[in-house]
């Protein structure tokens, strides 16, 4: 009669002997721990060729995206499954902009977060808050509302990362400027100057290219708490808690630490003899699903030697240096391997070159990625059911309550 | 060699034709809405007997936890997996009586979250904010690390709850007093009284049988999270997101607002008999698992009869009648279809003679569900592989990017 209730769950049969799995009957398969090959949605948003290297978002190949379109026309393209209009774009992009401006509740709030705190904690928690001006929030029926709070959050996101790094530094955040794009307007609220054209193009692009990428571990959470009929406030905060941990986001942290820590190009043959004989793994350089070029590398790097003509800087002409040896060096002696560099492996040096604080990193990613995890939370309450899936018990059963003073 | 990237995740086979499913070819099994049926983890932690109606914690069944034991050491079960002793549970409560105070940075915050927002949500953005005091929350390799941090955040739950509800009222919070036992203490922070014993003693053993039930969508969510070594602030976090959603927690508020709309016990018979001619749901009768009773809602009633005495209220003994009349005629007319009353249901008429707040329902179940909640986040950590499930991509496949003015 009544399917809602708070434990939303089920489990395992009884009366095994201990240490015996206890699985439920009907259970449909074998354990595959991480869930590893078990298809756990439906999605029309994003879809990868691991064996090409292909990479698209609604049908249309991340490349031509990169090249001539812009953060904005790419998130409607992810939100509306379909590519704007001029005018549709207009409106969309104006909206954006007009919702960048926190609520004072939320960022009175962040002013007082603990200053120590990393940023994507602030940010799990910033994105939560701001449930608190959707007193509706509750209601997930209506797409058009949906995709509103969508395009709300999705324009808030810088406006949040560049509050807290302020913040942090005992400064007053600076207020988000209209007439900026979604990239230029980010790179002023974090900077303060007035971004360079060219500059802030390079950013908006690697936005594109980070914008969605499939159900990873953070995009599985927005659906996972989505399917409760969760606001997207709690959803979206879960996945930004979700690419916090460091086997998700944080790769990209690792790389310009790797690549530093190398210290020069000639010293990177040497060091990735070292890497190999040791059989450690070097940061940024293969990916799970590509089995070829990660699609999104090679773009990223193609920005690379006009950036640095922009803005110059001879420690991040040799950082290039060292990464495209390392790309290099890796290629030649492990070929037979086919290990690319992945997106974090550039996107770390074009946001090192963009003079980006390193602990920015993950939340420039998320910035990027609230567009997919907007799309996939809406794509769930439309086509709902609520996650539920079996465990095996391998506890203990049947054990007695021994009273206190005879344990 | 390096499979640290953000996108950690795996996705579709290329090249079908549009509109046909294009599933990853080694794609375990076919798809199941929810995972519904689906193993996603082991565990060690609870065990459900759906046809029995059985529950237990650590293999101890949980009628003899809610008689003989206390939140405080059912919490130290489900954490270490054995009893304490009388030394152990002395220094398990102390530590919890000690760490119920919030960070001041976290208390500040608190006081400026929005005032309208719903508790839930300010609990799922303060438990983000609690990493703030946790320098190395990013390293999750130590259990003994883990498992304090764990007894930090359930003891710091109660106070989160009770300082929002005050600050939204624009009250000064009440600090929490360690003479007090968990419930009790809660109890104080909410009510600003001395509690009296007896009554805490039924908001301890309501806590006790809250406390874990195994893989709902609220606990996958922390264990997903935590696969990607989030910290558990992170984790718990998005399992408090998770229960915020109306499918999942919220139940036992749509139960109390049932039995007023009833309004007497007079009532009852004619109200099943239009819900069951509109085959409309009766909130808090039924559940997903259990095929017998619920073995939680006979232990939540028969507490009712004393607390009734002891607290007084004409309004809640007459609420009292109409559940069980309720309980009593839908057994008699669906005998058939096994439907009991579910843990929301009698733990709602609880929640309500302690005049809780409504809104407060649901962060109460999560005040005792932070111990499943941790558990779990432990047990991933500890056994952990990071969660990237797969998807089947029903969407258009090698769509043109037409230039704007082409559309």
């Amino acid at each position: 009669m009544n399917n809602d209730t708070i434990d939303e769950t089920t489990a395992t049969g009884p009366d095994n002997t201990p240490g015996t799995p206890a699985t439920e009957s009907r259970a449909a398969s074998t354990y595959r721990p991480g869930l590893e090959g078990v298809i756990a949605t439906r999605s029309a948003i994003c879809c990868i060729d691991g064996e090409k290297g292909r990479l698209s978002y609604r049908g249309i190949a991340i490349e031509e995206l990169a090249e001539h379109s812009t953060f904005e026309e790419t998130a409607y393209l992810l939100l509306y499954n379909h590519l704007p209009s001029e005018r549709e774009l207009k409106e969309f992009s104006t909206l954006i902009a007009r919702q960048r401006h926190l609520p004072l509740s939320v960022s009175e709030a962040i002013k007082k977060f603990p200053v120590g705190m990393h940023p994507m904690l602030a940010l799990q928690a910033a994105v939560a808050l701001l449930q608190g001006e959707d007193f509706y929030a509750d209601d997930v029926s209506s797409p058009i509302h949906n995709i509103r709070r969508a395009i709300s959050l999705i324009a808030k996101f810088p406006t949040i990362v560049a509050a807290f790094d302020h913040c942090r530094n005992g400064e007053d955040p600076l207020p988000p400027v209209s007439k900026y794009g979604h990239a230029e307007n980010f790179l002023f609220m974090l900077m303060g100057d007035p971004p360079d054209r060219a500059v802030a193009q390079v950013l908006d692009k690697c936005l594109i290219l980070m914008a969605e990428h499939t159900l990873n571990a953070s995009t599985f959470s927005a659906r996972i708490v989505g399917s409760t009929n969760a606001s997207i406030y709690s959803a979206v905060s879960a996945a930004v808690g979700a690419l916090s941990g460091s086997l998700h986001g944080g790769a990209n942290e690792r790389v310009i630490r790797t690549l530093y820590s190398i210290g020069s190009a000639d010293n990177v043959p040497k060091y990735v003899d070292e890497m190999l004989d040791s059989a450690k793994k070097i940061m940024g350089l293969g990916h799970r699903i590509y089995k070829t070029t990660d699609p999104r590398a090679p773009v990223l790097k193609s920005y690379i030697p006009g950036l640095l003509d922009k803005v110059g800087g001879e420690e991040f002409k040799e950082l290039y240096e060292i990464a495209t040896e390392l790309e290099g060096e890796v290629e030649k002696k492990l070929s037979h391997k086919k290990i690319y560099p992945n997106v974090d492996f550039y996107s770390a040096v074009v946001l090192e070159i963009l003079r980006i604080p390193i602990d920015l990193f993950t939340p420039v990613f998320a910035v990027a990625r609230s567009v997919g995890w907007a799309a996939h939370w809406m794509e769930q309450v439309d086509t709902n059911k609520i996650y539920r899936p079996i465990q095996e018990y391998i506890g203990d059963l049947n054990r007695p309550y021994v009273p206190i003073e005879k344990r």
